[in-house]
């Protein structure tokens, strides 16, 4: 079965070759984007969808989530936001919360919250554990987590938890958590942060998930400066989420190594930090990635268009960089940008079409839902 | 025909006595509340909806749009998010574009944009003349608006056309100008800056708008300090709107005022201009509202939700104060207080019904759509 979208106001590729094109068409067969070109040399298809004009864009990629969980934390947020400081430790809420859920309360959870993402236009999902914190809670996290996203990180330090020492608690993740987790996951993740893991704990954790054969991902620089980016420059990490403060030889190592820098800009504004300094990352030639960071505690969004809309909008970010930061980069911060995040013959169909002529509606209409439909592996699913 | 909601897992009245409730019931007649209070209390009706502990507002009260309009300013956005500065000159660009256009396409506009605000939770919406600026174009404005608006405000003193001098546009706003229109609108309006009009021309148009009997408002102190918030508080302006550079003297003119002051922060973050200073203007107990200010120049949005967002992340509003600002403080900068932002028996019955178990969520969940059901005048329209 193939389909042929034809109408297409702009297509937005991130195809070096194919560019932005506008008056475009694209077929589609199975699973597949199988033709991109010019309408008028369209091949015939089974199928015919005419866009009206609308703006097509790849599927966003959000390469930066934390959705097995369970609980609340509506208080702590009206708290926040009346003016009490946000610290890592809110996470233990949430542990206690996610430890006492059923797996179907946590897998309803999941599925629902992926369910509000594609409806979004979102169609590549990285999520991580890291609110179980024991063997068991771990290794369930990560086999909900498999069943529903795309992508899998172990996040077993993403915070001691309350009944371990903190040396003890890094032997069991770089030990028997790591062993009994390391199956069913393709990456590990550290939060590197004060309140969480030091720069010596982050190493070991992430030492030991390279030699269980994961790949890396790091948590740093968001609630100050510190040694997180250097750290996963340093052991290859595929991305350093947050970067929120950075120093100058931060920026500059990021920018000289394939480690791609995700920005979570929901976040910084959910706990009243400074959003992240992109220009600076951006101008130096480093990989910039927008990601939601969606959590109950500091960052409870799955909208990656508003993450697109504050990068344009405040942090200097043109519509362009923000656009391909949340397709292309974020694919890339998962090593998958042959495949997603990008629209040319042999990627996968996952499609974002607008209610607007361009992307750049995104950042121009803030707040106005702007997705008309979405393909998700070729099949409409809104 | 009456109709029951019970199940209201959040209930915001707005008004002093009923305050906000859980576990409440409502009851709609026609196009009014009839009744509010424990559901365990609540009279029989005709027809029942049970919330599923939904939360429920006043549906939004925007106070500040510019939707009598026509073209197109996507590239001059874009140029602005790749470094361009914003000045009142693009209003220019609008005003040729309007006159332009026949009746038919003001009014699919005007149409599409009112709905869509609507999908969004907005009940009550003010826009305004402004991109005619001859006496004929502006007749057709205020016409158009009439037809689809709540309220109607004449802003013939928005720009100063090419086609006249500046004293001269005065000379005709506040005679022949004013004579057609103001049978048409309630409310004049007049943008004092650089670039638009000083404060002896604004000062003109608004008495001259006071003699023919209209409300005044007044767009003023936003690309500088100036003299827009002293001269709405000396004339006795029901709004004064925009207040981005506030000196303290004007935040204490405000607060020992009935002049609302109207906060449009998709309008500084739009043009890349600071936040105003909310906390100030209501720790000094001035009314502070917020408004959309939706026109396709510096401003293309519709959503009062993001609006909301944005002043909890980023202005230091408690959730319940941005919301207050949204509904009843919208509704007071139009003189409607009594009757709209408000639930209680008698007001119009202009509910927003979130998917989502508190108001808190607008800013919790910032981007995600949570707008589950919407009634207009007691008619579910979404």
């Amino acid at each position: 079965m193939t389909l042929l979208l034809t109408g297409i106001g702009e297509l937005t590729t991130n195809d070096d070759e194919l560019g932005q094109l506008s008056g475009a068409a694209l077929v589609i067969e199975g699973d597949r984007v199988v033709w991109v070109g010019p309408a008028a040399r369209a091949p015939a298809a089974d199928e015919h969808v005419d866009l009206a004009g609308r703006a097509v864009l790849p599927g966003w990629v959000d390469s930066h989530t934390h959705l097995v969980f369970a609980g609340d934390r509506t208080a702590e947020f009206a708290a926040r936001m009346a003016g009490k400081p946000y610290t890592a430790g809110g996470i233990a809420t949430t542990v206690a919360a996610t430890r006492a859920a059923s797996a179907e309360v946590l897998a309803a959870g999941l599925r629902r919250h992926v369910a509000e993402a594609r409806a979004a236009g979102t169609t590549y999902v990285e999520t991580k554990t890291g609110y179980g914190l024991t063997v068991a809670d771990e290794v369930r996290s990560a086999t909900l987590a498999a069943e529903q996203a795309d992508e899998v990180t172990f996040l077993g330090a993403h915070l001691v938890p309350p009944e371990l020492a903190a040396d003890d608690y890094v032997d069991l993740v770089c030990g028997e958590m790591l062993t009994a987790v390391a199956p069913l996951v393709r990456w590990a993740d550290v939060f590197c942060e004060t309140g969480a893991f030091d720069e010596d704990q982050s190493r070991a954790v992430l030492l030991a998930a390279r030699a269980h054969g994961l790949g890396l991902r790091v948590h740093g620089n968001q609630l100050g400066p510190g040694p997180g980016v250097r750290l996963a420059v340093e052991l290859g990490a595929a991305s350093v989420d947050h970067c929120t403060h950075l120093t100058p030889s931060d920026v500059d190592a990021l920018a000289s190594s394939d480690t791609v820098a995700t920005l979570l800009p929901a976040c910084d504004l959910s706990t009243r930090a400074p959003l992240p300094d992109a220009r600076a990352l951006l101008d130096a030639g480093a990989t910039v990635a927008l990601a939601s960071n969606c959590n109950p505690g500091s960052s409870y969004t799955t909208s990656m268009s508003f993450c697109v809309a504050t990068a344009v909008l405040q942090m200097r970010m043109t519509v362009p960089e923000a656009i391909r930061a949340a397709t292309w980069a974020g694919a890339r911060a998962l090593r998958r940008e042959q495949e997603v995040g990008i629209l040319r013959p042999g990627s996968r169909a996952d499609l974002h079409i607008l209610d607007a002529p361009s992307a750049t509606h995104l950042a121009y209409r803030p707040g106005v839902p702007l997705t008309h439909s979405v393909y998700h592996q070729g099949e409409r699913v809104r």
